[in-house]
C-alpha cells in the first residue's frame, strides 16, 4: 500500500469529516464507505468515529477493478442485479438513525476501457436506489468527502511523479477543505453561514424560473412554487446537522422537472460509472433531456439515464459563486464532489423531497440515478425570473448578485 | 499497493479456489471475504468466479485495524455488537444458495500489543454466529484459503528481506496448494481420495474413544456412536461438491462433547482475535477444558471460549499424516488454516452436525465459538480404542497405521 505522506492532513480531514460533516453523534452505527487504497483515511475516519462515540463502524470497501471483472466477464443479463442485503443495509442504517461517511475519488478513466458503455450503465453499484430512502427520510446524518489516492494524483497531476502529485493532491486538498485554516470546523461554520444567507435571499425573490446564458447554453430551467433553496447543511429528523459534502459551495434547490426548454453545454468533464464523459451537451423539451450528446462517452450516460423515465428530467439546479475555493484553483480535479463545487452545475435524475415544500414535494422527478454536470463558467451569466415576469441578475462574473 | 511479484501463482491459485474449493455454479451469488493488501487475489478470485458464471460477487473486506480502533475507542459495553445485515447477509447467502470465498492470513501479531485481551475476545468480528446455521444447513459450497501479504512474510520469514519473504511465502503456499502440479485440481482429487478412504477406515473400526500420548499430552476424547469421519470434501444440500479449505490435509469428526478427560499441550502457536497464543496447556474433566494456561495470551482464549457454555467443549477431532505437504515444510506459518494441516489437532467449541449420523446429532457441541489448536508431532502416538476396549493403533511416528 502506498504510504500517504501527509499524515496531519489525513488526521485533520478525518476529523473535519467525523466531527463537521457527518457530525457522528454518541451510540451510532457508521456506514464507512471507501475503496482499496484509501486505508490511511478510513482508518484516521474509523478511529475519530469510535472516539466520537460510535458504537460500530460498518466498512464497505467497493473495488471498481472487480466492478469492470463483471462488467467483461458476467452473464450480461445479469449485471443490474444487487443481493438484497446491500439495499437492505441502507435501509437498516436508516432505522437505526445511524451515521454514513463516504470517501470518493476519480477511478482511472482508462480503467473501462473497451467496454460496451450500455453494459456499464447497467451495474449502478457502489449505488444503491434505497440511498434516496434514506436521505428522503432524513434518518441519517451522512456526508461525502474526498480522499487523495495515487490514482487520483496522476489524473490530476500528469506533469509532475507520482509522489510530488500525491503530495500536491494533498495540499490542494487540504487548502479546499480549509485544512489550513486555524480551525477548519469554524471556517466551514462560517462558509456555510454566508451560503445559508444566499439561499435565504434567493428563496425571498419567489423565482418561477431560471435563465442560463452562456457559450453554448441557452436553457430556461422552471422551479417549483414550493422549491426552497438549500446549503447542503441539512438536519436530520431528529435534528442533527450535517454537512452532506465536504467542501460544499454550492446553493440549490430541485426545479420542475416538467419545465427545461432550451440547449445546454458542460463546461468540466464528468466522470460517471467509471468512464469520463467529455464534451456534453443537452438539448430540453418540456423537462425532457430530448439529446444527450458527447465529444465521449454520451453512450453511458444514455444507458444511466434511459434506466427509467425519471433519468431525463431534472432533479437539481445549483449555483456556485467565485468564493469556492475549489474554483480558485483553477483546475479539473476529475471528481464531481470537487468540480460541481468549483462551478453552478445541474443533475439528471432523483431530486430533493426535503428540498421542496407543501404538496409540490410529490411532483419532485423520481430516478434510481442522480448525475451532476458542470455548466458554470465566469461567462454564464443567471438569471432569476418572477412569475410577474421581472428578472433579477443571480451571478455575473462568477459573483452572487444578491 | 504491493504488487505480487508472481502473477501466474496468483492467476493459478485463483483458479483452485474457485473451480475446486468452492466450485463455484453458473448463476450462484458468490461472497468473497477479504483484507485490504489481498487485491491482487480478491481481484483474481472475482474475475474467475465470473468467469464461472457467477450472477454477483459481493466482496467484504475486513480491516483488522479498524477492529482494533474499536478495541481502543469504543465504549466497552458496545464490543460483541454486530450490526443485524452483517448476519442477515449469511443467512441470505444461504436462501439464494450462494457460494462464499474467504482470503484468509495471520495479522501482525504485535498489532493489538496493549489491548485488554477480555476486551479483544468480546468482538468476534469478521465470524458471525450467523455462518454456523448456514455451515450445518448446507446450503453454501464454500472454501477458505490462503493469501500470502506482505505482513505474513515478514512473520513466517524474519529472516528475509520483504521481497525475498513474499517471494518465498508465495512460492511456498504455491507448493503446498500443489500448484506445482500440471493440473493442480487432478492433484487434489487424488489426495482427497486417499483422505476420504482413510475416513471410511476409521468408521469401520467403530471407535468409543481417542487416546492421544505424548510429550505434554495425554488426553482420551469420547466419540459419539454417530460420529463419522470426514475429509472436507463437502457436498451441499443440493449436491454441490467443494473442498471447505485449500489445504486441506486432514480426517476430522467431531466428538462426544462430554467426555474428554487428561492433559494436552499443543505442539504450534496459534493465532486467534489477532494475538498469538503460545505455549497452550489444557487439562479437561468430563469434557469440560477446567485449565486453559499458555506462556502468552491465555487470556485472549479464555474469554473467547467463556462466551457460552460450549465454549470450553471440544467440537472437532482431527487426523494428519506427515504426507501433508504443510508438515513437509517443517516451518510455523502461523496461520491456522496452514499450521492445523501440518499436524493432528482438536477444536474447542462449535462442532459440525453434519459429520454426526443419527439421533446423537443433537449431541454435538453448540457454540459461538470454534478454536482449533494443534497437538501433532512425530512423537504424538493416536491410538483408537473400541467400546469392547480393544486398542488400535491410528498414527504413529506421523504415519498412519491404517
Amino acid at each position: 500500500m502506498r504510504e500517504v505522506r501527509a499524515p496531519s492532513h489525513v488526521d485533520s480531514l478525518a476529523r473535519l469529516l467525523v466531527r463537521f460533516g457527518a457530525n457522528v453523534q454518541p451510540g451510532q452505527v457508521v456506514g464507512l464507505g471507501t475503496e482499496p487504497g484509501k486505508e490511511a483515511l478510513a482508518r484516521a475516519v474509523a478511529a475519530e468515529a469510535y472516539r466520537a462515540g460510535a458504537k460500530f463502524v460498518d466498512v464497505q470497501c467497493f473495488d471498481v477493478h472487480i466492478k469492470r471483472a463483471r462488467a467483461l466477464y458476467a452473464d450480461p443479463a445479469t449485471l443490474a442485479y444487487v443481493p438484497p442485503w446491500v439495499g437492505e443495509r441502507v435501509l437498516a442504517l436508516g432505522r437505526l438513525r445511524g451515521a454514513m461517511i463516504v470517501l470518493t475519488s476519480p477511478t482511472d478513466p482508462h480503467l473501462m476501457d473497451g467496454i460496451d458503455p450500455e453494459l456499464l450503465g447497467r451495474d449502478m453499484l457502489p449505488h444503491v436506489k434505497e440511498s434516496s430512502v434514506v436521505l428522503e427520510e432524513r434518518t441519517v446524518n451522512w456526508t461525502i468527502g474526498p480522499c487523495p489516492t495515487a490514482d487520483w494524483a496522476a489524473l490530476a497531476y500528469p506533469e509532475l511523479g507520482p509522489e510530488e502529485a500525491l503530495e500536491r493532491l494533498w495540499s490542494e486538498i487540504a487548502t479546499i477543505c480549509r485544512l489550513d485554516e486555524p480551525d477548519p470546523v469554524a471556517a466551514w461554520e462560517r462558509r456555510m453561514a454566508r451560503l445559508q444567507q444566499v439561499a435565504a435571499a434567493l428563496d425571498r425573490l419567489q423565482l418561477d424560473r431560471l435563465r442560463y446564458e452562456g457559450p453554448g447554453t441557452n436553457l430556461t430551467v422552471g422551479l417549483l412554487p414550493g422549491s426552497r433553496w438549500q446549503a447542503a447543511r441539512l438536519r436530520t429528523l431528529d435534528g442533527v446537522l450535517h454537512a452532506a459534502n465536504i467542501p460544499t459551495e454550492e446553493v440549490f434547490t430541485t426545479p420542475d422537472p416538467e419545465r427545461a426548454e432550451g440547449v445546454v453545454s458542460a463546461t468540466r468533464p464528468l466522470f460517471s460509472s467509471g468512464v469520463l464523459i467529455e464534451g456534453l451537451r443537452m438539448r430540453f423539451e418540456e423537462g425532457r433531456a430530448v439529446e444527450i450528446e458527447a465529444e465521449r462517452n454520451a453512450g453511458t450516460l444514455r444507458a444511466l439515464t434511459e434506466r427509467d423515465p425519471g433519468g431525463i428530467r431534472l432533479g437539481e439546479v445549483a449555483l456556485v459563486d467565485c468564493e469556492s475555493r475549489v474554483g480558485q484553483r483553477r483546475r479539473v480535479f476529475f471528481e464531481t464532489l470537487l468540480d460541481e463545487n468549483a462551478a453552478s452545475h445541474i443533475a439528471l435524475g432523483q431530486g430533493f423531497p426535503w428540498a421542496v415544500a407543501g404538496e409540490d414535494r410529490r411532483r419532485v422527478n423520481r430516478s434510481e440515478v442522480h448525475v451532476d454536470f458542470m455548466i458554470g463558467s465566469e461567462e454564464l451569466a443567471v438569471t432569476g425570473v418572477t412569475g410577474a415576469g421581472e428578472e433579477v441578475p443571480l451571478l455575473r462574473d462568477g459573483r452572487f448578485q444578491l
